[in-house]
């Protein structure tokens, strides 16, 4: 495995690859949801490439960039195992530059849910996944569905900017317990780690509503908010797969989307039913 | 030469490209300026792809999208005739969905001059020529050095979003009597289109002052406003190439930027110094 800090390495990296190529662009701290991207990526591709940045046009002021988790040894053996070519760990300094374009998310989809707890969240998102595209110009790029407003938007970016890249949806990886992984599932203390079972513990209660043949979201999201009691609850709604509001399920076209703090951290999680 | 109108035949088009390709992106209404910007890319590249879109995201409301002149007969005859392989002429339909990120040119570059006059121009031109980069994957892409802050800001996002992409900057092409090509000069009548003169005229008094040693901007800049009398100057300018003020012009690194509305039309012109 090749690992490469800047540009000029990544560029000439890529130029020795030949067929087709996997990005998988992470921020580290990589656990099995990560792992689950990385080995699609290889089974899929003549070659992977994986980047870490911890990508700060992505985080608002005050958030956690500066105590994100950070473990680049690790990272490193994951990768190497999990059988990437080129692992790109650049320095910020790397990726921007003082005067530059930005993207702007499209704001009806990128301002609400996670959009509205972090606005301009998403503008950073598509900003730096746009450039990663363009420098390792990958046949698949590989993104968790446990970042479904992500994902969308990523996806919409690929169509409305005529990107000839192939968006990989990769599923949920879960703890035995159900809690989706996350990288920030690292703030929780032992109280709280039980507490954010909650999370999935709502959509498992809207599974069972919805296979008994609920379709009224009101009534499903009631449920939800009572499952998700005391948590603190950011949004427990049902919308269709492009992020718009619905007047009720329609069962394969629909998402469940939760988030929720735990103590101090916001974790989310989601349903595609 | 093979006519496309959708981005399918578009894309069914380039693929049959082997070898390096060139873009001219242009919105039609095609004259020598163009011509020459064809020339170019013909004889520096395999195959040469141009575009005419009159893309309605780079004209703010109350501007001429309506009346912008348009000659599509003539616009092809001149393609076939330089030896473009394909011509792309896309509905807006086809270039644009609902739901859109949007691209942002940088602040302090794009909300001046041009920007100032038309803000949120830039925005619509980086976005719509992104689309074509990405449509087109060209090795070249041509521009006049005319539209000399579009040229700049397509090169910063050229840098800044890491595309694989040599931008060809190309020469004004001016009447003989000095006038530069524009297809808005469509729209003088023959009392404007001799007081139009002014615009260049106001460039080779500074050339003047500059070849016998002047470096001071306020004294050119005042010669300058003096030849343009009595034209509505909106600006005469001298910046550094990358549209910095500079304490004083600096041969081989500056530009002068001058444009002033000649009737109801504006009209820009500069000049590389």
């Amino acid at each position: 495995m090749k690992i490469v800090h800047t540009l000029s390495e990544l560029i000439a990296a890529r130029a020795e690859l030949q067929g087709s190529v996997g990005l998988v662009p992470t921020m580290g701290a990589l656990h099995n949801g990560h792992l689950s991207l990385l080995q699609q990526s290889t089974a899929q591709n003549d070659h992977t490439i994986v980047s870490i940045f911890v990508n700060p046009t992505q985080f608002l002021p005050g958030e956690d960039l500066d105590k994100y988790p950070r473990k680049p040894e690790a990272d490193i053996k994951i990768c190497e195992l999990a059988g990437v070519d080129v692992l790109f760990m650049p320095r910020p300094e790397e990726m921007y530059a003082t005067i530059e374009p930005t993207i702007h998310a499209p704001s009806s989809k990128a301002y609400i849910l996670e959009g509205l707890a972090r606005p301009g969240h998403f503008d950073g998102v598509l900003r730096v996944v746009l450039k990663l595209f363009n420098l390792t110009k990958p046949t698949r790029a590989y993104f968790g569905k446990k970042d479904a407003q992500q994902l969308y938007l990523i996806q919409n970016m690929i169509t409305c900017l005529f990107l000839d890249i192939t968006i990989v949806p990769c599923e949920i990886i879960r703890e035995d317990d159900g809690l989706a992984l996350s990288s920030r599932n690292a703030y929780l203390n032992p109280e709280e780690r039980r507490e954010a079972l909650k999370l999935c513990e709502s959509l498992k209660c809207a599974t069972y509503l919805v296979m008994k043949g609920e379709r009224d979201i009101s009534v499903i999201q009631a449920a939800m908010l009572q499952a998700l009691k005391p948590l603190h609850v950011e949004y427990a709604v049902i919308l269709n797969r492009d992020f718009d509001t619905i007047p009720s399920l329609h069962v394969g076209h629909s998402i469940i989307l939760v988030c929720a703090k735990v103590g101090t951290t916001r974790l989310i999680d989601n349903l595609w039913i």
